[in-house]
Formats: structure tokens, C-alpha cells, sequence
């Protein structure tokens, strides 16, 4: 998908596979940038990669529901997507993406399905778009780690996400009793929102625990991201909410409309949050 | 587990494994009573068969995030599950398991977390249990499909469903607008509920087509489900609830509360919807 001045988007370049040896067997050049913080790689990035692979392997273009354990961390480098197809037919396909490192050690597992969407009407709907401010008055969080886009750290140099005002007290260190953020979300280079964009989109937002004052990673132990129709164009919005936090377990649930309000994306988490308290 | 009358609980029966030929494959002989219709077992009774496999080769005892795909129907049989090893540790393991019939074709893949929940009370919670009426004031289904217990069809056998009133209009030919069930479910023969049952739990209801007055069933294409806490001694309450209907598709998110309000299971499936309306 080439920009105007014929250079490819960034998440295009970065989710890119390739085929490897054998059937069924991908590769891919993971892109460091896509980070987190301490060189750790998205969970919603490795997430589109896998899905990249699958949809590769399927005669089906889209994503429309994917489950991804995560077995450790992963590192950027050349990795490879073995898909195991499962039964498909001419609505949808099943398929397994095991996503390992040079030694063949796994780190990601996906159970991936994939199908060819539409942007027909739902025929029931609800779940309202929530009211927030435009993106010109929501917070640029990273605008403010730094003012020139190329320089920004990790994800933030990709991803431009601008928070409700209402759930971003924590960034000025006044966290909320609520685990609740809500952001407009867009690529900082213009590439379209996709299918593909919104599973790295479902895990792309701060930890919940920041919001309420915790200051620790919480590593996503498996995520399962519904894709239910194509974006429109512009921006999405999207929820994340946690309903329990127990015994060291963090649920996330992501919820992502397109600028007509739709309902496009469904995501639900399960991490581990540290106990220790910020 | 024995009762009184030293018999073992149905469940327990109906989901037991054991070993097969090879390390981390099992075996288990599919209850053909375990079905919805039509001799179709229950996703959720598969998902449980499919997490015991998973505990058998896990040093932790309790599943906290099960994804499914549901690949073909599995016939009521004896199947095998291959379990493979993930990464693993103090706090939590990783498997995937696949559940093939007799000539080896999977009809099942299921991405399992294993770990070891407690009863402490969570630090964080907001997901009040809705409010209804007692189980005595509810819609007893099955009892209206066969006074006699020991001669209703399929799951209606074992599992003990009392639905909300205000989500039962339809089964007495007034559908909703809204896709929502509510409903009390215990196990017929007194078996508490526990993690592994909760899986079941989470699938255990009419589809929610049934509703708002579709009359076609709704396979389940994925379905993921998080164990969130060791439910207490009593009735379970659970919700499902369809956010977007379009395309064909249909999410179904399932929200489990045990008898002292406490959030313990979580689940959301993507499933096909037959477009002919009833």
C-alpha cells in the first residue's frame, strides 16, 4: 500500500511475511521500534504479524478472531510463523500460528480464523460509541515525551493516541480509582485503519494498572481480539476497561469503534499485574 | 468425588481423561448426553474435557484462560487429546491441547493457562451481579420440556438452568429486541461448581438468536473463557449477551457470578448466525 510519495506505511513494512522453507512456514523481520519500553515488542504488533501469516496462508483476507497465548518474550529479530491449517471452507478458515525465534524456540502461539468481512449495516447493534472530546483536546501523551515525532520512543513514532482528558489523570500523577481509558487512536504516518491495524489497535493503549496509580508491567498472558467489520476512515476510539483485579490477575477488555461509531473490534485479556502497589 | 451415595458426579464422569499411547496424549470417552440437539455436544462440555487433558499435564490446577476453536463437530466418542507444553513456571503454565476423533482429524484446538487461583478477595472489582429473582421464581426449562429429570433431553439432564423471566419471553413465542439471557445454573446432581465447570458454564446457555427470534442454531467458530476466582458453594448466576449482530456473525459475551457476587468466569465467542430469521 503505497503513500503518496511512494513509500510504504510503517506497520505495512513492519507486519510484512515472506515464505521460508517448507510449506506453511513464514518469515518475518520484526522491527524493534515497535516496543513498548526496554525493548520489549507489542503484544498487538506480534499479534498482526501472526495474523499476517495466517491470512497468507488462507484464502480468506481477513482476521475476524484470533487467540494468542503469550509463552515469553520476543525478541526483534527474524522469526518464523509456522501455520498449521485447521478446517476451512467458503465462510471462514481455522489455522494455528506458531511464531518462534531463530532456535525454534516458540514464544507466541495464535489460534487465528479468518473470513471476508463487510462493511454491510449490523443487522443489531449495541454498543454506543462513548462520548469523548475530539483528538485536538485529548491528551498527546507523545507529544509530550517529545515534540518531534521522529525522536519519540517505541510505539509512540507508529501509533498516535490521544486520551479522554477524563481518564488521564494518572499522566499527570493523579491516578483514578477506575480502571477506564479511552483514546483516539490513528497510524502517526496516515496508513488506514484495517483488520490487521486493529489487533495491534485492541493492545496498544497504557497498562490499566497505570491508571489507578501501579506503576509495574503487566505481561498479557493470552488475548483473544474479534474483529467485526471494516473501519471506516479516520480515527477509532477505543475502551479499555478491567472489571476484576485478584490474587495477581488483571482482566483487560477493549472495545474499538470506527469515526462512524461502529463496533469493529472486541478485545479481552488476561495479565499479570505485580502486587506491589506504586 | 464421591457423593453420599459414593456415585461419582456426572460431570466429573463424563469429563474424566485418560492416559493414551505416548507422553501428553489422553484419552476420553465423549458422554453422548452431553449434547444441545440433534446429537451435537456442547461446546462448553468439549472446552471442559479439553482443560481436564490440560491440568493432567500441568503441575498447576486450575485453567484461567481457555481459547477454543471450534474446527467440525465432534462426534460423541472416545477422542484423544495431544497436549503440547508450553512455557512454564511457578505461577503459570501453557498448553495447547487438540482433540481428534479416532482417525486422528481434530475437531478441537484449545490454547490452555493453567495456574492456581484462590478465594481471597479481589483488590479491584466492578462488575455488580445483576439483580433477579430467586431460582424458585425463574423459568425451569427443562422441567417444562419433561417433569421427570431422569427423561429430559441432552445438557437439560445434567445442568440445572433457571431463567430470568425478563429474559424468557421468548420461550413462549415473545421474543426480545435485546439479545440477553439471564439464568441460575447449578449442576442437577449437587456437584459444586469449580473452575473446570465454569468452562461448561460459559456455553451452557440457549443461543442467544433463540431470543430475539431467530430460529437457527448458532455454531461457535472461537471462544475464549477467564477464570477469574474459585466460585462458592451454591447457584451460579450467568448473563450472555450479543453486542453486534452483522454480517452473519455474532459475538456472545458470557459473565459468570458466583453465589456471593464475586466475578468468577468471563467468556466471549464469535459465532455464525444463520440469516434466516424465524
Amino acid at each position: 500500500m503505497p503513500q503518496t510519495d511512494s513509500q510504504p506505511y510503517d506497520f505495512d513494512t513492519a507486519t510484512a511475511v515472506r515464505r521460508g522453507e517448507g510449506d506453511d512456514v513464514y518469515l518475518a523481520d520484526l522491527d524493534p521500534t515497535w516496543q513498548v519500553g526496554g525493548g520489549i515488542l507489542n503484544g498487538g504488533y506480534l499479534l498482526s504479524v501472526a495474523a499476517q501469516a495466517a491470512v497468507q496462508g488462507s484464502h480468506h483476507p481477513h482476521p475476524v478472531a484470533v487467540s494468542a497465548s503469550y509463552l515469553r518474550t520476543t525478541a526483534a529479530d527474524t522469526v518464523s510463523l509456522r501455520v498449521t491449517p485447521g478446517a476451512g471452507g467458503r465462510t471462514l478458515a481455522h489455522s494455528l500460528v506458531t511464531l518462534s525465534d531463530a532456535t525454534g524456540r516458540p514464544s507466541l502461539t495464535v489460534q487465528a480464523t479468518t473470513a471476508t468481512l463487510t462493511d454491510e449495516a449490523p443487522e443489531y447493534a449495541d454498543a454506543p460509541m462513548p462520548v469523548m472530546p475530539p483528538p485536538e483536546e485529548c491528551v498527546d501523551m507523545a507529544a509530550r515525551l517529545n515534540p518531534d515525532p521522529s525522536k519519540r520512543p517505541g510505539l509512540s513514532r507508529h501509533v498516535d493516541s490521544r486520551l479522554d482528558p477524563a481518564t488521564a489523570g494518572w499522566t499527570v500523577g493523579e491516578p483514578s480509582d477506575e480502571p477506564v481509558l479511552r483514546a483516539w487512536i490513528r497510524f502517526v504516518d496516515g496508513r488506514p485503519a484495517d483488520p490487521l491495524a486493529l489487533l495491534t489497535f485492541a493492545d496498544v493503549l497504557p497498562p490499566l494498572g497505570f491508571v489507578i496509580g501501579h506503576r509495574g508491567w503487566a505481561p498479557t498472558v493470552q488475548l483473544q481480539v474479534l474483529v467485526r467489520g471494516l473501519p471506516a476512515p479516520g480515527w477509532v476510539l477505543a475502551e479499555t476497561r478491567a472489571r476484576q483485579i485478584a490474587g495477581g490477575w488483571l482482566d483487560e477488555d477493549c472495545t474499538i469503534w470506527d469515526s462512524t461509531g461502529r463496533l469493529v473490534a472486541e478485545g479481552r485479556q488476561l495479565a499479570r499485574m505485580s502486587r506491589a502497589a506504586g
